[in-house]
């Protein structure tokens, strides 16, 4: 059978956050685009995943039409609280900087992504599958696949983003002889629970102590999500809820007397850190987006945000392309898009590494450790710098 | 031979810059001691030190009436530049925090005091040997010693202070049960030059290469100092003045066209990198400080102004001691210098991760490094949070 062919300008592998946002930026710009993604939207929407948006990255949502709701359904965070020895001290964000966060979950973001795509009658392909990308090196690469009546498709196009995650088919679909991956593993992983309770703090709180590192952030005003550092290898079905809150309040307890409200865990699951930067992100007629390109540890919220960024600086290298009539335009974008994702990089390692406990530290390694958020905490210009890297570098 | 008897206030040993530095504040308040030190002051004048001054241990200088000559044959720098991928990125002091440092060398600063306490008809005793520490525990501890004609001494004390630098006899006094060594080693050295060249740069300059880590300092108009990590196990012998150069230049080379102005080495040394806390700083009646509690890595420039920290401290401790004939006013030394002497052991450390090259790095680290260098660059308030550190903490 023939595969269904749709000629476009631009084909995108991924209808996460990364590729919806091209095809709407694209758009705007008066650039067609054909999104396609392995997962239904059901799927996609069915899998619970958290969210601290930069100010950048709620403006991105807002300012170009996608929606609004952010602001009214997403808390706005105005800080942090760093916590150790006991002690919290807030990081004012709105204070240091003039900016604030946005907690609101990725699931939400990729909604209202898909909602206006939609509402502007996009070309989005949910739950297709077998997608390959082919004729990468050439001016007018495909994506092929077949539709979920196993109907096969061919989509060719000027110019494909692979915006399809960290395990998805366009990285791989580079020769190892092209691509140089930057890898870092981490010596721990999260354990990550949602609970049924009220909030225990109104924003954030990063709490480094001796048991390790814990996070306290919030859902809902009856759902909370609260992570603690644990070992990589360790099975969440050994933690029952009273070990889970027991190991929680130990590693936030202090003489000021905090404590988390408790409740039921509804879920349970272990979350594996990692660093990765896949360079360059361009070959051929393919670019990579988000986490395709590059994946963060968790500490300090960048991943999806780190997306966002990237598809800002490719709709301009692609608008640039096409009006321009010059591929070379195109490399533009992964040396602008870098720059930020090694600050981004540097940033969650810094996160990470000034709250979490190594399995090898000594005494010194901890004392250090409180010496340098001693330091961050009484620094205006220390909190500032975490401020401005927390919501986010412009440009 | 019974030892001839000196009852004093404040037994010191050291005769280093915190011991004279401790020894003249406390005779600006009235309190009287005795400084001993194993070395004859032609010995320690002889040892050539480099040092760079924070802004408050340049005013402990001048405001308490040591010496103005550090502000007449000191040189001032308002900044130092962080070198990577071969340009150059001026931190400038002055205009971040309205501070600046001075490159004054140890020797002179010990020059300075050694002049002060003998215009103050001070009892500094140079050149003796065999020196004990006894009876910490109580409230009369002493030091026994003979003096340079063998002839035994003893001086009784109500506070005993250890000043004698990290190979003294003061730290070891103390029963190992009694006290706590934070440590770290690190797995790399400085290869350090005095050099017949003239200055290469105006400041400081710390460079970060592939190579590794690189300092181009200064010391007079026909004198520098400068150092580039090695391996611990370096020897000074394996390395003519031909490859020094060519290393050295190698590291701060770059498109810029940057170069050292090259000349006659005259010395070669390699320096051990290690992080030491001792605490508590007090064992009894006795009382440590500057390098016999704690040793910080060279990149920084901690070591000598944490010593004049500590003393600017603990004299005011030991008057209070002494004032209210209330010992336990002692206690209160440890914790405060404490405060400072972790953020510094902070500082170096991050100074030394940001710029050194790992035996183990993987190019993942080295962008990381860089990404961090830039962020740190590109925002005032990252130059702010380093210009802090390097000019010193107010407290």
């Amino acid at each position: 059978m023939a595969p269904d062919l749709t000629r476009t300008t631009v084909g995108i592998v991924g209808a996460g956050p990364a590729g919806l946002m091209l095809s709407h930026l694209l758009a705007r710009a008066g650039i067609e685009s054909v999104v396609v993604d392995n997962r239904t939207r059901a799927q996609i929407e069915g899998t619970s995943r958290a969210g601290i948006l930069e100010a950048d990255s709620v403006r991105l949502l807002t300012d170009t039409g996608v929606s609004d709701r952010v602001l009214r359904e997403g808390r706005r965070h105005a800080g942090i609280e760093l916590r150790f020895e006991g002690a919290g001290h807030r990081i004012d964000f709105q204070e240091l900087v003039g900016e604030s966060v946005w907690l609101y979950p990725q699931t939400d973001v990729f909604t209202d992504l898909a909602d206006a795509r939609e509402r502007d009658g996009a070309d989005v392909r949910f739950g297709i599958a077998g997608t390959r990308v082919v004729d990468l090196t050439t001016e007018r690469p495909g994506i092929l696949f077949d539709d979920a009546d196993g109907r096969p498709h061919e989509v060719r196009c000027d110019i494909l983003v692979g915006a399809d995650g960290a395990h998805g088919v366009c990285r791989s679909a580079v020769p190892e002889a092209s691509r140089t991956h930057h890898f870092r593993a981490y010596p721990f992983a999260w354990f990550g629970v949602l609970v049924e309770a009220p909030p225990s703090a109104p924003e954030l709180v990063y709490t480094h102590s001796r048991r390790g590192f814990a996070l306290i952030s919030q859902r809902t005003e009856t759902v909370q999500r609260m992570y603690f550092q644990c070992d990589p290898d360790e099975d969440p079905a050994d933690w029952s809820d009273d070990r889970i809150w027991s190991e929680l309040q130990a590693r936030v307890d202090g003489p000021d007397g905090f404590s988390l409200k408790e409740g039921p865990v509804t879920d349970r699951s272990v979350l594996r850190f990692r660093s990765l930067v896949c360079e360059p992100m361009r070959y051929g007629s393919m670019l990579l987006a988000g986490d395709a390109a590059h994946t963060v540890p968790p500490t300090g919220a960048k991943g999806l945000n780190l997306a966002l960024a990237d598809v800002r600086v490719l709709a301009e290298a692609v608008e640039s392309a096409v009006r321009g009539r010059d591929r070379g335009a195109l490399d533009t974008y992964g040396p602008r898009a870098l720059r930020r994702v090694w600050r981004a990089q540097h940033f969650s390692y810094w996160m990470t590494s000034m709250l979490h406990r190594l399995p090898d530290a000594t005494e010194f390694d901890v004392r250090r450790q409180l010496g340098e958020l001693a330091a961050v905490v009484d620094s205006a210009a220390g909190s500032t710098y975490l401020a401005e890297a927390y919501t986010g570098w412009p440009g």
